[in-house]
């Protein structure tokens, strides 16, 4: 079986997210090619040997740029804090390396740009971690939707909500620092729904948008019983119009308390319509209009073997799928795409694509107006 | 025990539930006044009759100015069609009766405003049947949110979506006529969700809206075989500021597939939050952040003794409450504020502030921008 | 319309409870007679005459064999204590009126019997309250089981688990007392929930039953710091075997801490599943394994026009039902078998047949061993 | 990091769910030992060469013994099918070897005691694949039962019912073959809720059992359109008195139409209660009878890093665990116990108690009556 070996980016939560993938994905779905996990990068040099060292990495450096171009990595994986992924992408490709980054690509949508089309220029295969467009149920929302069991889709509305920034005594963090950040809620965990929305409803028209910082600052932890200012949007909340002619609601929020994993969705069609929060990911809501007098409802699903990629974790249906598996779902993805020579879904240009839609966001915040997005 | 003679003008499912609500109030409510069935009126003598005979009215007529003009009636209660409205109201103000009134109140804002302002003038009681907000779990909530259990209010997300006319097959009818019925899925529907987010957000600021025509013609059922052009929305959504700072989401429509009663809301405090869904409507979730570590969550709060107006209707909790124990709710709300003197709530005022809500949204769909509200 | 005139015995809250029911039944269910609040007795006259005014009866008494025996008292309505039922509802058949009596009928089967039998030498109707099997969702329960959708009846498991008697410093009462109680949560709660076990599935064969004193002794509110031994079962649970050949599981208990109105069931057929929760007493949820490959999953039916009754309340689906709505059922049940001469479901048979059972489970646990209940 | 090399009997789903987690294990939990794919038997060999190259297992053979004797292997991990269990764990403890073994440990309890006492006498860790007892969620409802929130135990309501084998289409197979699989449904999926049951309550003090074939004969492959007999239980009913106190009811089935993951518990303390269903795997519902007035309800605990376990998986809360995240748990109890050279939980010893209340389950069937269980 063909050997990938695996340059990592990152020793935090997301590289081992990324990891445990690496490391189950062949058994999972076998036949795509066996990741080795070769490198481990960090800035700090204990830090990337006490990683490497517990994620089960061969090597390490604290030096990225000879990762991205030590001639055994065949796949960079930047796990590295936002405001990095640019520089280090752009070198990775550069190097003729397959890349596998962490969402938000980039801070700006002009960035995403450059990444697109120098991964597009490089020919190799990109795959941005969206994480929840990997769990099956989208998968299973999808085929619904494409099959036409719902019709067509007249509506939608999606939320990602959280509540990590909602206490008011947390302190400034990079998070809320439009040089390191981007944008707040909308770049964090709105990219999710926003990208779940293409994948489910497609391109965007138009859209207006209501963007908000709700904790205007927050203790500075470099000044002792200081204040600092927030940089960036705690809530976005916006009207969509999509090219294919529904209408649409989007909320994403950071402040949004007891809302742990709030991606949610109800898709109305004209024949049906389907319900989900990432919550319970492992079920998916249908109804449709067809069922005998007296006799419809919304009905859950459970996820099961004769739903999309769910067979390979298990054979019986309802045994729940987690979090990580959407990461094992995603490496099989890169991997195949690989395997095939083909771009991986979502790839930088999909990225890009999302980076757009929360520039123009930001920008109908600012112009309290409509604005088109290009309908890509 | 004083009584209260009723005028009902109307035979149709809506006089059936304002009688059901007039005959059990006094043993629910006691003290407040007993409602004495006087006088039905509708345009169709037989149906007048039938309708008397059936809901127990002592007298019946085709003519409703009698009913209004009528010695005998204290209280009249319009249940006709919407576009009636206002001359009967305005009638039965002048002849100095109190007014018990379906919404939505008029078909245009200037219009209610003229009955609010004839309502004040005539010194008398109004009161407009919004239902929902005198089911009491809006009160638990108001009561809630009033308590500072949940902190300042960051934000609200509101919908009041069904599917009555989902189905394309289903003929034009006056809903679908602006001079009959007004606005679409906004008067019909959406405005319970604006009058909830009033009654427990309070004044909107303003609003941004994108109204749409889902099914834009509809079989006539005058000509067989030809269409007919729907002159008013099946959908509306609206991004709000409300006076108070908190943001908002409102979406309303008449053709979400799979919704039969969707009026929803989910409140966002700065160290709590509710969800509720009129569909269980003898539920409340509720999350505050105060719980001990690692015991947070939603709690699922059945409508119990404990909380406002229940224990009328049962002194055991979780027996649970229906559609027309609100109604009682409400005639108990109309007695009283007669008894006592004071307006209603909501009364003619409300409902036009309303009316203005709705006139915005289609103002602010029309110009696709921002409009204010003016803030009431 | 044919009057019927109320004689209600007991002034509290289930005698408000009927007394809301007659008050609104004719306008919900019109052309079945109209319920004349005639005479209310209670042994205390004061309380007698406040009950009276406050409910709308015409006459008070508080010498209830002269209610019994009224010439203009057609029907006897029996809200007093429970080991008082017997010998009110005997006087009142003796003088031919029609009996309405609360559950449970008697405190012992034999009682039982002897009121059922003096109901069918008397050749009047009988109606028992046993509420929740007037719930529409288990008319179309049971509709769908006749129906065969589900198939044939394998499994049944039923709860009836409240926690008013939970909290150990709630003093000794009545409930506690097997003089005036008889069984404890077996007949309070569990006869509900056995009585629904028969309506759905059938007459059991056989049973084993577990009965259990929890909280074994409570403050005597006779003496003060004393200790009271309670005299009956705080929660019972037994295995049965229906006639019909399905296995069944039923529980209900009084000190079920966190549950208000447990009545829940799951009913389980060859070819399709049922689940209800009274909590959620406006939904059911149905299974049926016919759904298309991948499609398949317990939908969510909110009750509507299109099932039993509800349509008399609503004309729209899901709007609610509550409580009090099933008390107007049951006074619909009584009314109509009274107007056509039938026996009205649940009668006094019925009750007698689940005091059978009542008194089969706690032989059984006192014998701890399988027992027969003749299979009726 | 110490590796241990694990020798794998059996190539089919179980054994793909048990590689997953030891390729897993490490990178979730550092710092335990890295398990190495060593062998893999499989009686047939081209199934044990393909099962081997797609699992990525370094050797492979057709004798399962050579594997038990191999020096290279450490522990020997039982996958295969239930009715060589008892062979091959004796031969691997005999080798010395430790053993992981899937559920159930052997086909009676006389099996698994001589199974227990071998691992006993032997020294080595033994770990039996319950699976959901190490679902986090179980280690979070035994803190809270540990801590008295919920005060002292007083009933348990389990349920494990699934439907893979309510069609009665589905050929005899081996689960239906007393000598291939003991037990029925009470072996397959019983054993599960027993085990929950004593880890969350504690032990059994005497049950009364009602065992049931519903569907009684079924297609026999070997013979076209002929039926065969099945031999064991589709569902097996019983009442428990634990020897703590607490009243207990238990279900199983493998023919309950429409349940998937049917793992279910109530179960009610004296001051709160917990519910749990396993098709929702990553939360637990919470009551606790101390919440201020009007303000109790169930209240929704999604797991999350302030729970046992989840912050290994993922350090935000509600992000969700799957199936073989419980396995990954799992190997890590496995591998730490043999680290610690302590026994493992649950360990053969358990699958022993656990097999003892099945023998009591079908002795008590039999008996019609209730039976000890020694309560242990």
């Amino acid at each position: 079986m063909r050997q990938r070996r695996i340059g990592l980016i990152g020793s935090g939560f997301m590289g081992k997210a990324h990891t445990i993938a690496f490391r189950a994905m062949p058994a999972v779905f076998p036949g795509l090619g066996e990741p080795v996990l070769e490198m481990l990068a960090d800035a700090d040099e204990d830090r990337a040997r006490e990683a490497a060292g517990r994620l089960g990495y061969r090597r390490y450096t604290d030096d990225w740029r000879s990762l991205a171009n030590d001639p055994a990595v065949d796949i960079v994986d930047i796990c590295s804090p936002n405001h990095l992924h640019k520089e280090m992408a752009l070198a990775a490709l550069e190097a003729g390396k397959h890349v596998y980054c962490e969402k938000p690509l980039a801070l700006t949508g002009d960035d995403a740009a450059e990444m697109a089309r120098a991964a597009e220029a490089a020919g190799v295969t990109t795959l941005v971690g969206f994480n929840y467009a990997k769990n099956p149920a989208a998968a299973l929302v999808r085929e619904i939707i494409d099959s036409g069991e719902i019709g067509d889709i007249v509506h939608f509305r999606g939320t990602h909500n959280e509540d990590y920034l909602a206490n008011p005594h947390v302190p400034f963090n990079w998070r809320c620092q439009r040089e390191l950040a981007g944008a707040g809620a909308l770049g964090d965990v709105g990219a999710h729904i926003i990208q779940m929305a293409r994948f489910l409803v497609g391109p965007f028209a138009e859209l207006c948008a209501d963007l908000r910082t709700v904790i205007t600052e927050r203790p500075d932890p470099g000044r002792t019983g200081a204040m600092r200012a927030v940089e960036n949007d705690d809530e976005a909340n916006f009207l969509v119009r999509f090219a294919g002619g529904a209408s649409g609601v989007i909320e994403t929020s950071r402040v949004a308390v007891g809302r742990k994993m709030g991606l949610t969705y109800e898709i109305t069609g004209s024949r049906g319509a389907i319900a989900f929060d990432q919550e319970r990911m492992s079920e998916v809501r249908l109804y449709t209009s067809g069922d005998a007098r007296g006799r419809s409802g919304y009905r859950t699903l459970l996820l099961g073997p004769e739903h999309p990629d769910y067979g390979a974790f298990s054979p019986a249906p309802g045994h729940g799928l987690g979090y990580n598996d959407q990461k094992i779902v995603e490496v099989r993805e890169l991997f195949a795409a690989i395997a095939e020579g083909r771009p991986a879904s979502p790839d930088f240009r999909e990225a890009w694509e999302v980076a757009r839609i929360m520039d123009a966001v930001e920008r109908s915040a600012r112009q309290r107006a409509w604005v088109a997005t290009d309908g890509r």
